[in-house]
C-alpha cells in the first residue's frame, strides 16, 4: 500500500494533503519514527507525544517564513520529517548526520539551535520584537513542555511577554512530565486546569450569578472579562496566565489535529501573546513507552543495546557506581540528602530514593534552584549531594559561587556526564566543568581514575572534606584497571602510580585510562614512563609535579575538558613561571564546540585515544 | 530627649520595648539610617521602606535561633541595629567594616550571605528541610521583594515549596518596584491584587451567590475554598500562589506594625508554606527618596559626592561613556536594540531609552532571559546590546554558552562594573568575568585602554564585527591618557604603544593606566619597557606577544581579574609550550573573594597598584 508519507518531501507539502487521511499519515510518522530511533536511538517518548500536534503546526504555519521555536528541541523528529529531512533519519545522531536537536545549518525551517531546557519564549519573544522593529509580518510560534516551564528562565520570559504583549503563540505541550514525573507548583496548577474542564459550561452561569452581586458584582465579572479579546476566555482555567497579561486557550487535545488548528486559528487572529494549552500523551502510540516515559525518553542503537546486554556483569556505568556509593554512604550517615534536577533516572539517584523517600530531592528542572536550596540544606546542617550533568551545571555557575563557595557551604556537586557525551552534540557536551569550576575560588574538583577511586572520593568529599567539593565522572562504564592503586584521597594531592623517568603522563580522571595504555606502548618501544593521576583540578599538586619533572624530558596533561583554562594551561604556566625547564604537551580537547558523533569516535577525532596521544608523543621523542 | 534605639543594643531587646514606642522607635531607626547612609553611602530606599516590617520580624522570631533568609541583602540595615551593630554603621561598606549585606561571619543572627537577587526561597528552603530531617524546631522566614520573584530561581524555588509544602514564611515585600521600576506579568499581577483589596468585603457574598449555581455551583466554592485552614483566604488575591498550593495571607500594609505582627502569627500558625504579601513604599520617611527611589537606591558617601561634583566636567565615568556612545551609534544604524535587566540608570540606559523607547527593553531582574531574548533579537536580524553588571552575567553563563555563542548569533555583551567594584564586597566584585567568558568557544572579548578606545570598540563590536563579542569596562570615571594612540581595532590584534627592549609591559582594559605609570617610573629609573596594549581577551594576539618577547627581558601581563583562567596564565603557559625562554610576571587578582572596601584599597591590597607593580618588577630587575 503506498504511503500518504511518500507524499511528504519538502516543506508545507503536508498542506496538500487531504484532511480525511491527517489520522492516516500520523500513524505512518509514528511507525516510521519507532522503527527509525528503535534502530539509531534517540528521544523517543517526547517525538511520539507530539506527532499530531506538529502535523497542526505544519498545516498553520508557513515554512519557513513564520518561526517555530522548540523548547528543548528533542522533539522535533516530526518536524523534521515533515520539511523534508526523511532520509536524514538514517544517520540520525551519528557523525556527519542529521543531528537529534533542530539545527540552523541543517534546515531553515529550524529558527534555532537548541539543547537545554527553558530557553523557547525568550527566543521567540526575540524574534517577535525582530520583526516588529523590523516591519516584517510572519507568526511566531514556541512550544514548551510543562517540564520546560519549571524553568526558571521560562518564567522570566513569560513575565516579559506579558509585559511586551508582542503577537506571538507560546504551545504550552503539557504532558504532565518532565523527563522524569513533573513535579512542584506550576505542576500543581496545570493538574487543576485540566480536570476544571468540567466547569467550563458552568461559565456564563457563574458570571450571571456573579452580576447580581450588590455593590461590586458588577465590577467583579467586568474586571474578570476584561480582555473581551481572547476567543475562548474560561473564567477558572489560566486564570494564572490570565492575570500576568496573556490570553489563554484550552486545555485543548493535542492528539486531535482539527481542534488543534482551529486553536491556532483563533490564536493568531488574537491581538498580543496567547497561551495555548495542548494536553498529550508521552509516547503516545507506543504502549511501552506509554506506560513508562521516563525509560523511554531517550532509547540506544540496537547496537549499543547489544553491547550493553553483553557486559550487564560487573562492569556498572559511572552513574549506578555513584549511586550506589551514595546509598552506601547515606546507610551510616543521617546528614546525607541528595538533589536531582528532573534527572532521577539520569543521574541513577531513583534507587536512592526507593530507600532514603525523605532525603531525595527532586526540584524539576531548575539546576539554579537545586544549587542554592543545597546550600541552605547545608548552613541547616545538612550534607547535600547535587547530581546534575556537566552541561545542565553551567545553568548553575552563579550559584555555585554566590550560594555555595563564598560562605563554603559543604555541598557535593556530582558531575555526571563530564567530557564528551556523544550522540547529543554540540548542546549536551560536558567539556566545560572544569574550565569554569576552575575560575571559582574556594571550591575543589577532583576526578576519579577508576571505578575505586570514584568511591573513595566519594567518602571524602562527603564524610571527610568540609566544604565545596565537586566529583566529575563520564558517561559510560566504569574503568576497573589500576585497582591496585589506592593511596588514600588527600587534599590537593596526586597520585604517583608509575614513577620512572624521561616522560612524564599526568592524568585527570578519565584520561587515566588513556595514559595507561599509552604508557603501555610507549613502554613497548623501550621508553621510561611516569603515570600520575592527578586527582585534583583545583589545588594542583605542583609539589610533586615540581619534583618529578626534573627527573623528565617531556610532561603530557591529559584531560577530557577544553584547553582554555584547563589543567594543561594552569600546569604549563606554573613550569615556566618557576623557570622550570621542562618540555610540555597538553592534550585537551580543542576550544569549540563539538559536534553529534559516537563518544569513541569524537574522543578519536580529537586525538583524546590511546593511538593519537601515543604517535604525538612518539613525534616529540623521535624528534 | 533619651532614645529608644538606645535600649536596642543586641538581638531580641526589641521585645523589651513597650508597644505604644513602636512608631517612635520606628522614627528613630529610620533618622539613624539616614543620618548614617548619608554619611558612608549605602543603600537607602529599600533599607528606609522595610523599618517597620524588620522591626515586626523582630519582634515575632527569636534570633539567632530562628532563620530570617533576606533576599538581595542590601535592605538589612535595619536588621543589623536590632541585631547589636549599631557602631557597624560608622564603617558601614569600609575595608574592615560592616558589611553593606547580610554576613554569617559578622553575626549569628544572619543565616545566610547573599548579594544577588531571587535567592532567598531556595535558601529558606533548604533551611525548613535540614530543620526538619534533623528533627530541630525553628521557624523560617525568607523576605523577598517584587523586584526579586521575577528572577527565574525565585520561581523554581517557588514551585518546588509548593510541592515539599514545608513550614515555612515568605513574606513578599511589594514595593512595587525592583531597582528601577518593576515591570512585566507578576508586576500586573501583584497590581491586580493590591487594587483588589476593595472587593475583600465581598467575599461571603460571592461564594454564596455562586454557591446557587445549579449543577456544580457548590463544586466550585469547595474548591475555591479548599484549603480550609489558611487563615485569612480571600477569593481573589492569591490565586496565583494558592493555586500553585501555597498559602496567601495579604496584602498587609507593610508600615503598620501591628497588622504585620498578626500576619506572622497567623502564618506561624498554618501548616505548610505560607505566602505574607506586604505591601511597602520605597524611600519611606524620607521625600525625596520616597519621590525617586531609582535615584536613592544606593547612594555615595558625602566624601565622594564631593568628588564626584569636584569632575563633573569632562572626566565621566565608564557607564555614561558606553551610553553616550550607543546612542550615538544607534542614530545611524536602526538595527541596534539595548536589553537590561532592571538596572537602567545603573547601566546608563536609562537615556538610550528617552531617546529610542520602542528599542530599549528593561526585562526585570532576569539575566537568564535577558540574554536569551536578546540571542532571538539576533536571529531575526537586530544587534542587541545587552549591558548587565560583571558580576550579574554569571547569572547568564549558560545562555550566553547555548544560546550565543553555538550558533555565534551576533550580540554585543557590555559589562559594566568589571573587576573591583569596592564597597558591595565579596558578591558584587567582577573579577570573574574575563576568566568564565574565556572559556567559551566563539566569544570575543575586549576591554579599552580609555573613554576613546571604548567608543572605537563599541563601533567596532555593532557595525563591523557579526558574532558573540562582549566588551569589559570598570566602575569608575574613564581614562582619557594615552588618546594619541588610535590604532584601528582587528580582531585578535593588540596595539603596540610603545616598543623598546628590556621590559614588556602587556596590559588588557583598565590595567593599561597602570601599567602607562609603572612604565613611566621604570623609564625614570632608565630602565627600557614597551607597552602592549592586548585589547582582546580572547584571541589572544601571541604573533605580536611572540616578535616582541625576543627582545625583552622581563613579560608582565597585567590584568584586573583573577589569575586562574586568566591572561596571564595563557600567555605563560604558551611562551612555555613554544619553548620561549622569557620570564614572565603575572599581575591579576588571586583567586579568592574580595571582601568590601574602596575599590582604590583594594586595588592596592591586592597589588594592582602603580607602586605594588613597580616594586615587584623593580624587584625582579634588581636581583
Amino acid at each position: 500500500m503506498s504511503q500518504i508519507l511518500d507524499r511528504i518531501n519538502k516543506p508545507n507539502d503536508i498542506k496538500n494533503i487531504e484532511p480525511k487521511y491527517y489520522e492516516r499519515l500520523a500513524g505512518e510518522i509514528r511507525r516510521f519514527l519507532i522503527n527509525k530511533v528503535s534502530k539509531s536511538g534517540g528521544h523517543f517518548a517526547s517525538n511520539l507525544g507530539v506527532i499530531e500536534l506538529t502535523m497542526a503546526l505544519h498545516l498553520h504555519l508557513d515554512f519557513p517564513k513564520d518561526k517555530l521555536i522548540w523548547d528543548v528541541g528533542h522533539q522535533a523528529y516530526a518536524h523534521k520529517l515533515l520539511t523534508g529531512r526523511k532520509e536524514g533519519f538514517n544517520s540520525l545522531r551519528r557523525y556527519n548526520g542529521m543531528a537529534g536537536f533542530p539545527k540552523m545549518e541543517e534546515s531553515d525551517c529550524d529558527a534555532f539551535n537548541v539543547g537545554h531546557s527553558s530557553t523557547s519564549i525568550s527566543v521567540a519573544l526575540g524574534y517577535a520584537r525582530a520583526r516588529d522593529i523590523n516591519n516584517e509580518n510572519y507568526k511566531v510560534y514556541a512550544v514548551i513542555g510543562d517540564g520546560a516551564l519549571s524553568g526558571g528562565m521560562a518564567f522570566e520570559a513569560l513575565n516579559n511577554l506579558a509585559r511586551l504583549k508582542s503577537n506571538l503563540v507560546v504551545v504550552l505541550n503539557d504532558n504532565k512530565m518532565s523527563i522524569s514525573e513533573n513535579v512542584g507548583g506550576m505542576a500543581n496548577y496545570l493538574g487543576k486546569i485540566r480536570t476544571a474542564e468540567k466547569y467550563f459550561t458552568l461559565k456564563t452561569r457563574i458570571k450571571r450569578a456573579i452580576r447580581k452581586i450588590p455593590y461590586g458584582g458588577k465590577f467583579i465579572v467586568e474586571r474578570i472579562s476584561r480582555s473581551k479579546n481572547s476567543i475562548k476566555r474560561l473564567v477558572i482555567p489560566g486564570m494564572l496566565f490570565e492575570d500576568m497579561g496573556l490570553t489563554y486557550i484550552g486545555p485543548i487535545d493535542g492528539h486531535d489535529i482539527n481542534q488543534l488548528m482551529y486553536a491556532f486559528k483563533s490564536a493568531s487572529h488574537a491581538k498580543g501573546p496567547v497561551i495555548v494549552h495542548v494536553v498529550t500523551r508521552k509516547g503516545k502510540g507506543y504502549k511501552l513507552a506509554e506506560k513508562n516515559p521516563t525509560k523511554y525518553h531517550g532509547i540506544d542503537s540496537n547496537a549499543s543495546r547489544a553491547e550493553k546486554d553483553k557486559n550487564n556483569g560487573e562492569n556498572v556505568d559511572y552513574t549506578t557506581a555513584f549511586a550506589n556509593k551514595l546509598i552506601d554512604i547515606a546507610k551510616d550517615n543521617e546528614k546525607v540528602v541528595a538533589v536531582s534536577a528532573a534527572m532521577l533516572s539520569g543521574t541513577g539517584l531513583n534507587k536512592f530514593g526507593a530507600l532514603y523517600p525523605k532525603r531525595l530531592f527532586d526540584v524539576g528542572i531548575a539546576e539554579e534552584h537545586a544549587v542554592t536550596f543545597a546550600a541552605g540544606m547545608a548552613a541547616g546542617g545538612l550534607t547535600p549531594v547535587v547530581a546534575i550533568y556537566s552541561t545542565f551545571f553551567q545553568r548553575a555557575y552563579d550559584q555555585i559561587l554566590h550560594d555555595i563557595c563564598i560562605s563554603k557551604h559543604h555541598v557535593v556537586l556530582a558531575i555526571d556526564r563530564a567530557g564528551i557525551v556523544g550522540p547529543d552534540g554540540d548542546t549536551h557536551q560536558g567539556i566545560y566543568d572544569t574550565a569554569f569550576l576552575r575560575t571559582i575560588p574556594n571550591l575543589t574538583l577532583m576526578a576519579p581514575k577508576n571505578h575505586r577511586e570514584l568511591d573513595a572520593m566519594l567518602e571524602y568529599a562527603i564524610n571527610e572534606y568540609n566544604g565545596p567539593i565537586a566529583i566529575r565522572y563520564p558517561k559510560g562504564k566504569v574503568y576497573t584497571g589500576l585497582e591496585e592503586y589506592q593511596a588514600p584521597i588527600e587534599h590537593g594531592k596526586a597520585e604517583i602510580l608509575y614513577e620512572e623517568k624521561e616522560i612524564m603522563l599526568v592524568a585527570f580522571g578519565s584520561m587515566n585510562t588513556v595514559a595507561y595504555e599509552v604508557r603501555e606502548m610507549l613502554k613497548a618501544d623501550g621508553h621510561r614512563v611516569s603515570l600520575v593521576n592527578l586527582r585534583f583540578a583545583t589545588h594542583i599538586d605542583f609539589d610533586t609535579l615540581k619534583d618529578l619533572s626534573v627527573k623528565h624530558r617531556l610532561l603530557v596533561v591529559l584531560e577530557e575538558n577544553v584547553y582554555t583554562g584547563g589543567i594543561g594551561q594552569e600546569v604549563m604556566a606554573r613550569m615556566h613561571q618557576d623557570r622550570i625547564n621542562i618540555e610540555c604537551m597538553s592534550v585537551a580537547l580543542p576550544d569549540k564546540f563539538i559536534e553529534h558523533g559516537q563518544r569513541e569516535f569524537l574522543l578519536k577525532k580529537y586525538g583524546l585515544d590511546t593511538e593519537s596521544v601515543y604517535r604525538r608523543i612518539k613525534d616529540v621523542m623521535d624528534k
